[in-house]
């Protein structure tokens, strides 16, 4: 298929990066920042339906971190639109001032004023939390959020390798394991921790990279979401499980630290795990990415396993137009095509702005909302922003 | 539609349950007989492949229970096969030797040696082992069988309605609140326990018949699966979330108990549970049951909400059945002959035996596998050996 693509001039770049930035500024932030706004409690309603109005007024922990995050972003490196300040602000002091529990624990979901419902033993809420006050430090300049940035992620990594101290209990017929999504996120925080300055949390960091790399199998071309604690591989659905989405988010968090540290083997190593991680996880017949597959070929056992979600297709649209960008090859801009293709002719909603999240295996919407307990202000506008960023650079080196 | 279907006559009667026994007897009973047990720990494996072979040796005390409960009742009422017996003792034996915990706790899941990989904060682990013990003890005339399931009942009854007895936590923010699943699975696990007797525990059959009757709607002709605790209805997405199949097994749970007291006003009120549950929850486009729906119409936030699994199908096959052996209403009938003809066409296996058990809204299969954490031994057999008997007594009449 990769034969014959034609790569693009700069024409081409530039209409694919202005229909992106559109995208973002006229349909996606929109949607969040006419509809979200919870002007009594401040923070945001999640649970947003097709056309925006409200169907739930619980809260979800993730999903306001997340958003704080990523409107302080827009307006640092987008524009300056005080609107976006203002609610990043709102967000980030809804959690610190009405859901931050002791110990600095955040809940997973709370009521509208912010009591909690329920708290995750996991640390989640916690690392889009750091997200926020990180970005916020910079874009008001206010050296405490940095602080509480830093704070609570000591925190989270004190808390990240043993997930007893957030609760969760261990049983004897445990298997050790480890998952992906733990030292990826890691990786994430400290990146954008760490803007200014590349060599913070160095030993974290290196960390974090050896044990992402226990997932890799070369020899299988695969991503195992989890392992054993020294990298082996476990006998059971769960050892066998493959999240392509997961993985190709974890590709270019490494790509972006390989890019920092200016490690050609690391960069290597992402593009492999984006390019094994895709043509794995597409659906040869309908098209997409599958949410889970199984490597020995099993039926994996989420029952939303053949879906179509909204997240793993926004990570592939930056994973592959990232690798794209360092080795120029048409395949990996095939990939890049073939994703924005599938994906911009069946998630977005032009009617009422942002994207659908949820698609059966065929690519019909299966739920009609926009927002709830896991899509949020995230996924989407991060690819998007991330996407016609790297088209402008792309755009102005032709 | 209704006004179409012409009543079953005596030969038309004999046909069904010869096909109904069959199906128990020579592909879905062997699959399990052949497949699940494991010689060594005794108990099943419950990951069981399209064709019978163990995909994950993890063990799930529900299903453990469920089929030890599965297996004594066909010995008892079906065929005196020592086979059943033998091996509905090894699975009671398993949770009672290797698996239960201090307090009369099980785990949901374990290692095939029996060993706890996690324990749920709910009750429904312990409840399928009541079940088991219960129906041992009239299979085997043994009668420290009958006083352990009567212990573990009292603990479970302890525990029923505040579920922070098993460890679950409680938050400010959580909504009060009570769930069809409790009350529902009480009056099971009371039958099961009372076969000779249904007046003993008669406070705990009425308050129980009390509790399911708060989720109905007679205005709405719908039931909620979740309401506040005095039966008002909760404004959120949790309380608008309709489970057709639940509903329908709660059906014919309360039509036994109506049969049971000799109860003319309860068995009107389950026949009409059926009937709106089954009436709001099939899908006219595609057939079939939906696990989910949002009584306002909402998308429900159940990722599989439009699946079509086995048990809710299983369940309306029974529920209709015992209706129609009630009300002789034609449109009860053509419900039955709806449902058998959907699931008969789709679930089953004729290569391997046992039913597939999820099949997407077009009623494709989406899993292969047989057996899985949450798929054993259970719902299918118990169906078609209710449908079976009832059908035997049904011809016997005409």
């Amino acid at each position: 298929m990769a034969g014959s693509v034609i790569l693009p001039g700069r024409a081409e770049l530039a209409a694919l990066r202005r229909r992106y930035e559109t995208e973002l500024l006229e349909s996606v932030v929109p949607f969040w920042t006419r509809h979200s706004p919870d002007p009594v409690n401040g923070g945001y309603w999640n649970c947003l339906d097709r056309d925006g109005s409200v169907y739930d007024t619980t809260k979800y922990g993730w999903l306001q971190g997340r958003q704080a995050w990523m409107l302080a972003k827009l307006y640092r490196t987008v524009d300056q639109r005080r609107e976006w300040l203002e609610l990043a602000l709102s967000g980030a002091r809804f959690l610190r001032e009405r859901c931050l529990l002791p110990g600095g624990r955040l809940p997973f979901s709370m009521t509208a004023d912010g009591r909690a419902v329920y708290v995750q033993r996991k640390i989640f809420t916690e690392c889009f939390y750091v997200l926020a006050l990180a970005e916020l430090s910079r874009a008001t300049g206010e050296a405490h959020y940095a602080r509480e940035a830093e704070e609570e992620f000591e925190r989270v990594w004190s808390w990240a390798f043993d997930w007893t101290k957030v609760g969760r209990p261990s049983y004897p017929g445990e298997t050790p394991k480890r998952s992906l999504a733990v030292p990826m996120i890691l990786l994430n925080l400290i990146e954008e921790l760490t803007d200014g300055d590349p060599r913070r949390y160095s030993a974290e960091v290196e960390e974090c990279l050896r044990l992402v790399r226990l997932h890799v199998r070369r020899d299988e071309r695969l991503v195992l979401e989890t392992v054993a604690p020294d990298g082996g591989t476990l006998d059971s659905a769960e050892g066998r499980l493959l999240n392509p989405g997961h993985a190709i988010e974890a590709g270019w968090f490494l790509q972006q630290w390989a890019q920092r540290l200016g490690r050609a083997d690391l960069s290597h190593e992402a593009i492999e795990i984006v390019r094994w991680s895709f043509d794995r996880g597409w659906d040869e017949e309908h098209g997409g990415l599958f949410c889970f597959l199984d490597a020995k070929g099993h039926s994996p056992l989420p029952l939303e396993w053949s879906m179509k979600l909204w997240w793993p297709h926004a990570e592939a649209l930056y994973a592959h137009l990232l690798s794209w960008s360092i080795t120029r090859d048409a395949a990996d801009w095939e990939r890049f095509l073939r994703t924005d293709t599938w994906a911009f002719s069946r998630f977005p909603d032009p009617a009422h702005g942002e994207w659908y999240g949820y698609l059966d295996r065929r690519g019909e919407v299966t739920h009609r909302f926009k927002g709830g307990p896991y899509k949020g202000c995230f996924h989407v506008p991060r690819a998007l922003w991330l996407c016609g960023r790297l088209l402008r650079k792309l755009e102005a080196e032709r």
